[in-house]
């Protein structure tokens, strides 16, 4: 079936940079094949959504199969990765092994527990649509079982949501965790006291959304106290328990729920496949994102840490824009021509904070408000794949926004789902 | 919190039976509380459409507390009932008892295995929405596996999927999984020889949906078979192994994946709770749905076996319209009057089989083809509970008419659910 008089380019992941180096080289006199563990690729920017039960699952997942169709020369293979042999260009699978001529590496990043004891057993996580399924599952079904909780030390336990980190994801969670709370989940629960309901979002720096201007993270915070969220900032944690999180400080927090936001390393399979790892678990790679002594393989996205780019957001814009330069080069290499060097495009940073709120920092220009919620629900409609997903996704957010109803409050598969 | 100068009614099982007493029961000077170990309303006649990843099960879930909303003497809380103190009117549970004057059981039913040996480990249900994910993912997974199979005999084994059971559910779930295979998956897996693919339907009967007239028994299975389904009569399953499925006359069907839509039966819940039960585990009940020696207790819908009604059928008319009379019996009883006997006005049978093909026995007349199809979408959109579900069940199949496309051929959550 593969006809190997063709060359053949092997992407690992369907996330944004594996699609966009698959995009480029569609229609290229060369063999594609993308490899995911899933069968579907999905849209991060929005799993936080999921979890606050604002969309389903499914409307920020797209079938791959149904992505490649109208490429001709690129297949794909549910499988996954076990490690490679680079002499022989061939990748150990749990199945039958794949072989390459050009690899690229695009597998994104997991949750960094930064070793802080507790984390990974009893914090959730907002890296993959199963956490997200499951962290929203939870948070019903603790509203469930507190109207229930005659014991108020219990049930304000149960009612207590700490999220530890203030970068976008946890911002942005913890605005719609509290927007939620603030009008669905209190027309619920007509007998619960919401008096004993509390977010609180954790952070170890100054302030949030590190690395925005001053004045964009001045309005988050405040934008997020006035939701009712108790922002705690310089709050570093020490430990995990069951129920609870210790701070530095010795400040105890009760808390039936943690969320993990603090942090992201490189996906485990850099390591897995005895690449060398650098910081947070990425891959050093040369500034046209091949590996040392192996320019025949790339490595893109959250995984790469490319030299002379600085530390890179793990953004999707960088995996987009490093697909598609990894593509290039492997186009250009089969031309004999040389490679070309990453250079970061930023376009900037949205991080949506509740109902016609958000900042924005994109060309060269800060703003907040109305006009920058506005640009972020753009921006995400348009980027999200599939048009029916944008309608779902679409009705979702009319909701919210005209009734002040979430329609995903359900907590189904109603047995847990855990990610390994 | 309980304002026990009212009376109080538990309603046990938000189904089509529970909603419908406490609908009839709202408004009233009574405290009403349905109970349910999930938080949503399942819409179980399009469960078959969530497996055949035509909608999302979120489409066909409605938060129970959302539905409640709107009457102010009806209570909800997610339990899980262990037991039942007739004398003391009091309903053990998970966590505190509940205490009730009156109680209306309405758990529904579950899958009916007949003793056949293997049925339990080894095949799939669609009785509830955590079944039809695990069905919908295990199929999809299949076509994944059998992608990168070489093994001829394994690679068929895995394309072949076999449903046990004519009924309704068997016929509907046969046609929509010939349809997603037809084109959507066809179009998926461009390396596989769909010559591969079999879709079987086991009946033990002489026909197709018995209980129909003649005609449309017919039509069914010719439309099956053209839809490319082997509709096997007479066809009596003795034992399912793990990718095996034996029948009485010695035939062996190697299969990866078993459906088993041959029988339900009354919610064990009846037998837990010690009340005497007859056949199909349903308990039998006064005319009026009365437990004999306990006229508090009211049985419905599945579970019921009401004195004088014959062996009615499991479907939701029957008990939408036992909950209203529960519950009128219940508003009758506290104004001194006496119970009245059920009696099931039919409305009828609708029973699609595919695109444009459908069979409706209503209003005394039979009729097949396009109008019946067109009558099922009707019906369907609506009785679905929600805005917002109709116009995601209506773009789920506007796309599956219009592009030939299955939204929702997504294998989410990644990791296995089961249901208990």
């Amino acid at each position: 079936m593969i006809r190997r008089d063709r060359p053949r380019v092997v992407v690992v992941g369907a996330g944004f940079g594996g699609l966009w180096a698959v995009r480029t080289l569609a229609f290229e006199p060369i063999e594609v094949l993308l490899v995911d563990r899933r069968n579907h690729h999905t849209f991060f920017p929005l799993l936080y959504q999921v979890a606050a039960a604002e969309i389903e699952p499914e409307a920020i997942a797209f079938p791959i199969r149904g992505l490649l169709r109208r490429f001709p020369n690129v297949g794909f293979e549910m499988a996954e990765i076990r490690g490679v042999d680079p002499e022989a260009r061939r990748l150990e699978t749990d199945g039958p092994p794949i072989s390459y001529d050009f690899l690229i590496l695009a597998p994104g990043s997991v949750e960094h527990t930064f070793g802080v004891p507790g984390v990974a057993e009893h914090a959730f996580f907002l890296k993959t649509l199963d956490q997200a399924i499951d962290l929203r599952n939870h948070i019903l079904a603790s509203f469930e079982r507190a109207a229930r909780e005659p014991d108020p030390f219990l049930r304000r336990r149960m009612l207590t949501f700490t999220i530890v980190g203030g970068g976008p994801t946890g911002v942005e969670f913890a605005g719609a965790l509290a927007e939620l709370i603030a009008r669905p989940l209190r027309r619920d629960f007509p007998t619960l006291d919401f008096r004993e309901v509390r977010v609180i979002l954790l952070e170890a720096m100054e302030g949030l959304l590190p690395g925005l201007p001053d004045r964009l993270r001045a309005y988050a915070a405040a934008r997020l106290r006035r939701l009712g969220v108790e922002v705690r900032l310089r709050a570093m944690v020490e430990a995990v328990e069951p129920g609870c999180v210790r701070l530095k400080d010795g400040t105890r927090i009760e808390t039936g729920t943690i969320v993990w936001t603090a942090g992201v390393r490189g996906n485990p399979l850099g390591e897995a496949l005895g690449l060398p790892t650098g910081p947070g678990g990425r891959v050093p790679v040369a500034s046209t994102l091949q590996v040392p002594r192996h320019p025949e393989i790339y490595v893109i996205g959250d995984l790469a840490l490319p030299e002379g780019s600085g530390k890179l957001p793990m953004v999707a814009p960088v995996a987009i824009q490093q697909g598609a330069l990894a593509a290039r080069n492997i186009l250009r290499a089969l031309k004999g021509r040389p490679p070309q060097p990453f250079r970061y495009r930023d376009p900037g940073t949205l991080v949506t904070i509740g109902r016609n709120a958000a900042v924005a920092h994109v060309f060269g220009r800060s703003f907040t408000g109305f006009p920058a919620w506005l640009l972020w629900l753009g921006v995400h409609l348009v980027r999200l794949i599939g048009m029916r997903n944008r309608l779902v996704v679409l009705s979702g957010w009319a909701w919210d926004y005209l009734f002040y109803e979430r329609v995903v409050r359900l907590i189904l598969p109603s047995r847990p789902v855990r990610d390994e």
